[in-house]
């Protein structure tokens, strides 16, 4: 039987970052973390299982990757700084090359944020991933879904509609973003105190919108002429499907935000400012908040509604896109 | 496609404790959490998977049960306080009755210990549940595995092998020992400058007063006649059976402990003293650490191995046992 004192020893034990925080980690009944002071904490969990969030067969080290950065997008999300990070893995066998690739696209993602894996379970079953990950904001301060005004201009990190092109296409870029998302973490620290409302967006920009306004009991306006779109996605799909993509495809883990119009303007020129490497994500207006619950759509100035676009379904269900 | 919104909100938003230290709860990217000053926090996680935790078809009430209570018993082993929990719960299809009992054991014992359900995901997959759970244990007081010493009291709660048998044998006990495991919360805390190292009892006693002495460097000498059975164990199995399946069996989620000599005549004046409702287990001495390496058992007070007692498996495996 697998058992969490070997794998986890074997493959993760003082692999991820070092913390003064983590007072004892991998290798007994739990792991003991002293917070600190002057921070609350977010605490998110996300599961990848194979057949439903993966293709079977797809690259262990994609897996380990995404398996961490789907939590890390929902700490960027609430404007959290990674801390540390359990894992739960399921597998149906033993395979150590598996297991070693997996490791590496998890801890590479690690390092990167100074976070510090501190336990985990390993299980015998279904091969499937649960991450749960832990970090800190400053008291009081983290950014919620339920914060969006009328008025406020609707933002959105990156580009969208890669991932989801990326699951069924060949080309590099877009596949890359498919198995390789990154966290916007720097993004979302910097909208502390900024922006009104945020989340990451995980099922699809409508879907996630609708959840974002519903929560703030406001409705939205999306101008479809400005959704954020890659040369890569226009160049595979052409714009009409790039912009089905955009509105219903899953997994770009960019965050959708919002904030008044004075403070985007205000922001800008600050971003401005400051140097490209702070803050190297485009971002891009996208609509509006309305007192109207519900969410439309505008084209070319014109109100233009789901089916006139092509969409059948606001929702993404990846292996029936 | 199951959406963490539509079930989670469902069966359990609002439905757990409700605690000062959760800012935020069920419902955005992530909880936000308040921890109190003066505690270490311990974080720990365990999967159940169908058809390697449990059977297929066994009661939803009981999965939701003892997803959360094997979590809380390395909370137990720790010396730790449950304070918030999250849940990843994987499902083949919805399932509204399932869910509803699913949810029902889950937050029954969570209320026990007022612990919050803070967060969670669903996902489609073959049925399996990862909890994590977070407790406070007061400032660098956290119980471990590595503290034992040479000429300590080996300990346990409760009796052993009840579970294991109880997984094949319609004995009402013993199958309520299997699927209602009793985590020993209140054991744990009142262990706290007491015990020198503490684990659970989860994959047979043999494989984990292995884990613990390997951790402190030391060995151990279990006195087989001192094992700690049920009647109705030795009802069903008899006497040399209970006796394999106390050494060998997993589930029973007791606490398994050490403590100086002097230490343990101590503490049985004094938790003789208080009332049987702050400590209703029984505790029972079943060894000692020794300086060499390594598990050895005598019976009569006379050596005895593994095969002599009919072992051929240290390990625990439940559907091959």
């Amino acid at each position: 039987m697998l058992g969490e004192f070997d794998l986890i020893d074997r493959y993760f034990r003082d692999a991820a970052a070092h913390r003064d925080d983590v007072v004892l980690g991998v290798g007994d009944d739990g792991a003991l973390l002293r917070p600190k002071a002057g921070f609350d904490l977010v605490m998110v969990t996300d599961t990848l299982v194979e057949g439903t969030h993966f293709k079977s067969g797809a690259s262990p080290h994609s897996i380990g990757h995404r398996a961490l950065a789907v939590n890390l997008s929902d700490l960027a999300a609430m404007g959290a700084k990674p801390a540390w990070a359990l894992l739960a893995l399921t597998l149906p066998a033993t395979d150590e090359s598996w297991l070693k690739e997996f490791a590496s696209g998890f801890l590479d993602l690690a390092r990167q944020y100074g976070l510090a894996l501190v336990g985990g379970d390993t299980t015998r079953g279904p091969l499937s991933v649960t991450v749960q990950a832990i970090g800190y904001v400053p008291y009081g301060r983290g950014l919620r879904r339920s914060g969006a005004r009328v008025d406020d201009v609707v933002l959105v990190s990156g580009t969208l509609g890669d991932a989801a092109a990326g699951l069924h296409d060949s080309n590099d870029y877009l596949s890359q973003r498919f198995d390789y998302p990154t966290p916007r973490i720097a993004l979302g620290e910097s909208l502390l105190d900024v922006a009104s409302a945020a989340m990451d967006v995980s099922d699809g920009l409508l879907a996630d919108l609708g959840k974002l306004t519903a929560a703030s009991g406001v409705g939205a306006t999306v101008t479809i002429d400005s959704l954020p779109l890659s040369k890569e996605l226009l160049g595979e799909r052409g714009r009409d499907e790039a912009r089905r993509l955009a509105l219903t495809g899953g997994d770009d883990y960019e965050l959708l935000f919002t904030m008044p119009p004075a403070r985007w303007e205000q922001w800008q020129r600050i971003s401005t400012e400051r140097s490209v490497a702070d803050q190297s994500v485009a971002i891009t207006p996208i609509g509006h908040i309305d007192a109207h619950q519900g969410l439309r759509m505008t084209l070319a100035g014109q109100p233009i509604d789901r089916t006139a676009l092509g969409i059948v379904r606001s929702g993404w269900d990846h292996f029936k896109a």
